[in-house]
């Protein structure tokens, strides 16, 4: 194989593509560069070439899937910042539910999965590059439901509650699967869940809100 | 080593205790049954012995590190089925958050956000014997928060917006910890957690159910 051959861009994303099936099957430990170089169909130097090493490989792999991810399902679609909050909300849980039930893209989802649970400095990456910016699209929603008087302690937990009713179908998916069976909502119910989620998240804000505000003389009074 | 050595109940607590660590620090695959004899001070026919194979051994690993957590923080601490549901459903968080933030007792929560990942035989017996009880339990109070009129999909969205907004600090405890830094909630907000949960969900349920019951004649209007 010539050098042109090792450098050339489709090698580079072979690579990706190959390592991101192995990765998901087996985890990172598991996968040897002689494997990925296979799969791929490349020379067994064209990942320290193109990658250094198998660290920063799985590291452009994890990001990589990330990125085919929210290019294909942005959690702004279809909205402005000048819609109400339940619009974007909306379109927020909708965007995270798309991706969590999105079976044909890149294995994202059991890779970033893997992550959670033992997490590699492939994360970091992710958190920086796309959670942090979404978590902030997140809490300004929040913060504007709930208004001013909320801390910022408040809005950090009225956000999780948030994130947390999404990501239940993805983390809990195998044991809704086992514990409901054919009752358990899927791809299909993709609507009705997000419908559901900020019904339930909004109510639950402004009744919040109401409290914060509660106590609080409004200035109208006489 | 003596039969009655290998037979004793003391070594096949000693292989559960061993093999947890092994399991929750490598995963199933990536142990032997060499590894687990060693560490348990145990002979190599002792596995055979007492567990047939390594796959029964973890499945009764994963259940035991499972009661172990469930009998230490059981989800009806301090309350009774005749408490209004606000009690039941706040004593049901804590316990699972007591669960999630506990370090102190076996590996169960690593072994089993990694059967969430990649299920096992060793989740069904987790699900059947401890999740689908629990399940019911939950189902029981949001069913009489949202009254007669909401159905079966109705309860079952509710009560998977109540337990993910537990079970986030669990799947995204290395993310938060990562965005938020020293910010994260950790083991002392337990209770301020589980008030948060409680109020949020309570206050979308009694909104649910004001609109479930908005439209419905109440059979004493003229």
């Amino acid at each position: 194989m010539t050098e042109s051959a090792v450098a050339s861009p489709g090698t580079r994303q072979r690579l990706i593509e190959a390592s991101g099936e192995l990765f998901a099957e087996l985890g990172f430990r598991d996968v040897t560069v002689r494997q990925i170089c296979l799969r791929a169909g490349a020379n067994i130097a064209a990942v320290n070439y193109h990658f250094r090493d198998k660290e920063s490989l799985y590291r452009e792999v994890v990001l990589s899937a990330y990125r085919t991810a929210r290019e294909r399902f942005p959690v702004t679609q279809g909205v402005s910042e000048s819609d109400p909050p339940e619009t974007r909300l909306r379109a927020f849980a909708k965007g995270l539910l798309q991706r969590i039930f999105d079976d044909a893209s890149p294995p994202w989802g059991r890779l970033l999965a893997r992550e959670m649970v033992e997490p590699t400095p492939a994360l970091d990456g992710v958190i920086e590059e796309g959670v942090r910016p979404q978590y902030a699209l997140l809490t300004q929603i929040v913060r504007e439901v709930l208004g001013p008087a909320a801390s910022d302690e408040a809005i950090r937990r009225h956000a999780a509650s948030v994130v947390g009713q999404v990501l239940v179908y993805q983390s809990c998916r195998s044991v809704m699967q086992r514990l409901l069976g054919g009752e358990s909502d899927g791809k299909s119910q993709i609507d009705a869940l997000a419908d559901h989620i900020t019904r339930f998240s909004i109510d639950a804000m402004r009744s919040a809100r109401r409290t914060l505000e509660g106590g609080k003389p409004t200035g109208k009074t006489p």
